[in-house]
């Protein structure tokens, strides 16, 4: 099966159940940007972020004999949502790691949307080490946050969408700005405009001092992020690009941008005044590389994708008195 | 041409134009009401809210050789967007009557969506006297905000698609909430839910203290506000309810809900943190009603519409602040 074909067997999967989040724009922000700028607001995707679509395509893409085992998940962000509502959602259970110092708002939300959540300490204990044996003891499957094809294609009908969106609007040929952590909504989206939409092409947005995928797509070969922790956009940190997905970017992935803080929070107030929309710091890079790295896109249009908007109350309040 | 008509014809001239705004729900807004509510986004709307679907539909249902000499409308807010941009989208003119004391950045707006400003003071000029000279010497013609078919057939268009849309989720009786200031909006809503979703019934939702429509609903007549300042829903606030949409809504609608600004600003933050979308004090009463007083709504589920997200940044963070 190709990429498309999983592709496109994950819209099948999710059709009725992801919501087709709009793209959405503003004559502000367009004179901003100096051209025109698509929003594809999948902040409003269920538990807010675009996680809910590999998660269901994963969870959906089991054998049923397996999947009524259960699943299991480490994170402590927006994959833990997405895996555990497409597990409720299925009626199988869901075990989600998380460290014990992860938000309480976090944990709460997991819980809420009926995972069992199992702490462990940063610290002392071996997260994989307790995944594996209560993976094991109750036969549970593994659902990876973005080195797992059905994940990929999951986050790829994203692209799908978009590139109808855009099309209608008149749109042929642009950037597509997404943001990337692991790199499976951006590998994603990229294999999917390489089948339909091949005007486009994915840039990968990132904070700066936390940009291993752009300097491995400058590179060549894997680079990892000196920290793990400092960024405001905590959803796209991860240690380096993963296994599946940097050689997909690699051969259809522009240069990488990196972007500052400044531009992310003013991204979020923009996004607030302009597209009345919540989003996320990790969600809001590409908007910002949109509004405020002009000079490194091509063409009269770019689509940024808004990739979630799980931000608390304090840091949106942030962005909204820095640049409101 | 019935009113049912009308609606479907301006849904025709909108096609393309307005956006389709999605219905929005999350599973923690549900448990809240003890029902299920599901949220017509109409902040995401053009201009920020409702108002261009109406704004629209009246520019476009001019004569085009009345049309192209210009259009005028009396408005400090949403209308003067919605009727602005409708005109430049037609590339004729607009004139928009404002009182000088108006909000620097709607004033802005406005005259960034194309339009030409005409300032007032309010204390020392006759708006009407002003405006009429302006239309007359120009041949402009008037856009009322409510009082005028083609404007509420426009509103009416959000009705068609909510009533799709629920029905899609499986929701074919319900309670319809939407914000009411003149009653364009609902009196729209309502005509329309008439012809193509009867278990639907709107109910009109206002700020206490300015509830004129409720309380024109209760008593049978027509009750005014006792004073026009002083809500922090400024874009519902109206002297009276309208000559055509009052008649609508008695027939139509159920008793009228009016909210506490604590319940409005609670929404507000519930929206923030459990829909991603930013919604104006005046658009989230609707929302209010459904997540705070259940005990007045029949059903297993409700619908409200969030008519508008332009709020400014100040009493947006008074929102988080006081219940984010």
């Amino acid at each position: 099966m190709s990429s498309i074909e999983m592709i496109v067997a994950a819209r099948a999967r999710l059709q009725g159940r992801a919501r087709r989040t709009p793209l959405l724009s503003s004559p502000f922000l367009d004179e901003i940007a100096g051209r025109r700028v698509l929003v594809k607001a999948e902040c409003l995707q269920h538990t807010g972020s675009f996680k809910f679509r590999g998660g269901w395509s994963a969870v959906s893409g089991l054998d049923p004999e397996i999947r009524a085992r259960g699943v299991i998940a480490f994170s402590s962000g927006n994959h833990a949502q997405g895996v555990a509502l497409a597990a409720k959602l299925h009626g199988v259970d869901s075990v989600i790691i998380m460290p014990s110092d992860a938000p309480r708002l976090k944990i709460d939300n997991t819980r809420a949307v009926g995972a069992e959540v199992v702490l462990y300490d940063r610290k002392t204990q071996d997260r994989d080490a307790i995944g594996a044996g209560i993976a094991a003891e109750r036969g549970l499957t593994l659902i990876r946050p973005f080195d797992e094809p059905f994940v990929i294609a999951g986050q790829g009908t994203v692209g799908l969408e978009l590139a109808e969106q855009a099309q209608d609007e008149g749109v042929n040929a642009a950037d597509v700005l997404v943001p990337c952590g692991g790199g499976g909504l951006s590998s994603g989206i990229a294999l999917a405009l390489e089948a339909v939409a091949p005007g486009f092409r994915v840039r990968t947005c990132e904070p700066e001092d936390f940009d291993d995928t752009a300097r491995s797509l400058a590179s060549g070969k894997v680079e990892r992020n000196a920290a793990l922790s400092g960024s405001i956009c905590d959803a796209i940190v991860t240690p380096e690009p993963g296994k599946l997905t940097l050689p997909i970017l690699q051969r259809l992935a522009g240069a990488g941008i990196a972007l500052s803080e400044e531009h992310v929070l003013q991204a979020m107030a923009l996004a607030f005044k302009r597209l009345k929309l919540v989003i996320e710091p990790g969600g809001a890079v590409a908007l910002a590389a949109a509004l405020f790295h002009g000079h490194a896109l091509d063409g009269d249009a770019v689509i940024a994708v808004a990739s979630g908007g799980n931000v608390d109350t304090q840091m949106f309040a942030t962005a909204l008195a820095r640049f409101g």
